[in-house]
């Protein structure tokens, strides 16, 4: 039987609530299933450990990690630890160390989920973002030079490298013949004169080997505004890693909400484990309180069916999410619901059980 | 009498079309009010000048602008001639050469105005964006290395000074003190481990001497989340360069659409000229056919009146612009109407005749 080996790292805050019900799903999935299995393995990295251990994982952190085949992630970051250390420490060491360069978020209105649009059917709002998650903006490049003194200046470097730039675009573009879909690049070539000059040029090479893929160039403040006007536009839409950033969030705004957002970090290559998240923060505002919505990090266990293979399982997830949300029964408050955390898993647990 | 001098750079596409009309509106507002007068001076710098020129502006064009008391900008831009250059070598230009480091972008949805997003009330989305606009990631520091080699590598520096940072900053702070509302800075400082680490130490730093002040600090892509999601979070924002720039084209998208949306770049000290713009492009595909809508054109008009201490008449232009929506009768059919660009204008230049 198919065993795949999966590294938990719950983390902080919301984290460990929502993952649970995850790890449930997925559990059930595979009992149901009959033909693979799940191993989870817990680590308790995150900010506890931070202040325990001065440090968000051990030094051989990456290396226990090598022995998975995936690492399902919940959130990081807590009051009390600055984020740029919980975050780029962390979550953002394992996408960077593991050669994660390309971060897939479905934004995708399901039937049932609130939409804060008018005029908007569920239709017009069916993309797939493809982030660039390795390198630019967030290559962690700069200085911070006369500290103190008037003339005080910080410097932060995006580093774009024509590896980095090709691979993403051209993941995007395989994807976009694959799928029969369109592909618009999020740039911002008239501010940023070398990146986004370069990322630009880049776009249309690579288009020349995939002509039968049409394509569309936004700047990133347009495309902000027609993600809220008229988000039909995107299909398969590719961008760098702080626009990517920026741009699923409201991706997230508009189709039901952070508490619905996914993504996964793949190495495609599969010479590292993948992980896969609820793109939500860790929430310390209702953390402890058995009210986060697990949905996002049920979506992402869906992502992690995907990966396996099954994506018939994963495809049935993403529909039990669905009549959960038409069912209206068990949503958790941010959903207008009244329901747990716990409540919202058993629940599509039960559901999926009734499927056969 | 006192005469206000200003240059008139119409642009490219729309531009030329929508600044007629805001001229117009100056001008019946000077008559009306009969204590002070506009002065207006062409200038026909833009993409059709540099086509001809090999530039966008003459190289003593900054030096002719001195003159002036206020520059206004239609629009920059036009298929031809990559962004990259028209952009940065005349708005941006303009931008930078006269220290305008501060953009005032009102976000406010008028009565009448188009809002996409449902249960939102008028009074939810009411704020003012304080984008920095003279250095951070705009300020064209970078480098192109290996060009066509597979080690191909590209580098973008973001720049944020001490001085820089600190006026803008301090900026808001005095708007948000002075007006009695909340202040909240948008950074990012989880994944840009320079640049924003010290914005937002210079946002709590300068904070200490608004004690009285309310503060709020979100991460750019939870704010982008949250002006579609809860935009009555915001009253008076403060956010770095290239984040205003989307910020505020999400702004615009939620407050009526971007033929709503205007902007003040200003040089406080008033050493220099400082410059009034609809931020909306050049839209090439709707231009020469008379139906661009005027209405931010018309909205940096009030912006100019308000600069040059009518803030009366500022105002009443407001007023007219909202009353010309809820009436429906002349509007562009971007917002549904039917009506030319230059109707609108007159519209506007009727309703304010007969405010008296
Ligand atoms: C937590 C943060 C560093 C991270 C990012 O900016 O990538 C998050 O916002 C995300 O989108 O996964
Ligand atoms: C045209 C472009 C360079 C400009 C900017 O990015 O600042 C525009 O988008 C704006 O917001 O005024």
């Amino acid at each position: 039987m198919n065993v795949h080996k999966i590294a938990v790292i719950a983390g902080d805050g919301i984290g460990p609530e929502v993952i649970n019900e995850g790890v449930k799903v997925l559990k059930e999935v595979a009992a149901i299933a009959g033909d693979f299995s799940f191993q989870f393995t817990y680590f308790p990295w995150g900010c506890e450990y931070y202040l325990e251990h001065g440090k968000m994982l051990p030094d051989d952190g990456l290396e226990q990690l090598m022995k998975f085949d995936a690492v399902y992630l919940g959130a990081v970051g807590y009051p009390g630890v600055p984020d740029h250390i919980s975050l780029r420490e962390l979550l953002l060491k394992i996408r960077k160390g593991f050669d994660q360069y390309v971060n897939v978020r479905p934004v995708k209105l399901l039937q049932g989920a609130p939409c804060p649009l008018k005029d908007v059917t569920r239709d017009q709002i069916d993309m797939v973002v493809i982030r660039e998650n390795s390198e630019g903006e967030y290559s962690g490049a700069g200085d911070w030079l006369f500290k103190g003194k008037p003339e005080e200046v910080v410097l932060q470097t995006g580093v774009f490298s024509r590896k980095g730039t090709e691979r993403i675009i051209r993941y995007a573009y395989e994807l976009a013949r694959k799928t029969g879909r369109t592909l618009t690049s999020i740039s911002k070539a008239n501010a940023l004169n070398y990146s986004m000059v370069f990322w630009d040029q880049v776009f249309e090479e690579i288009g020349q080997e995939y002509s039968e893929v049409e394509t569309n160039s936004y700047l990133v403040d347009a495309a902000s505004m027609y993600f809220v006007k008229q988000p039909e536009r995107f299909q398969i839409v590719v961008t760098s890693n702080l626009f990517g950033d920026i741009i699923t969030d409201l991706g997230a705004a508009i189709a039901g909400g952070m508490g619905l957002a996914a993504g996964a970090n793949l190495n495609p290559e599969r010479i590292y484990p993948s992980m896969f998240e609820p793109i939500h923060g860790s929430a310390p505002d209702i953390a402890h309180q058995g009210i986060a919505n697990p949905l996002a990090a049920i979506w992402s266990a869906s992502q992690i069916l995907d990966f396996f293979g099954h994506e018939v399982w994963g495809a049935k997830v993403l529909d039990v999410i669905e009549q959960a949300m038409v069912d209206k029964k068990m949503l958790t408050p941010d959903m207008g619901g009244a329901a747990s955390t716990e409540e919202v898993g058993d629940e599509v647990v039960k559901i999926l059980s009734a499927l056969q």
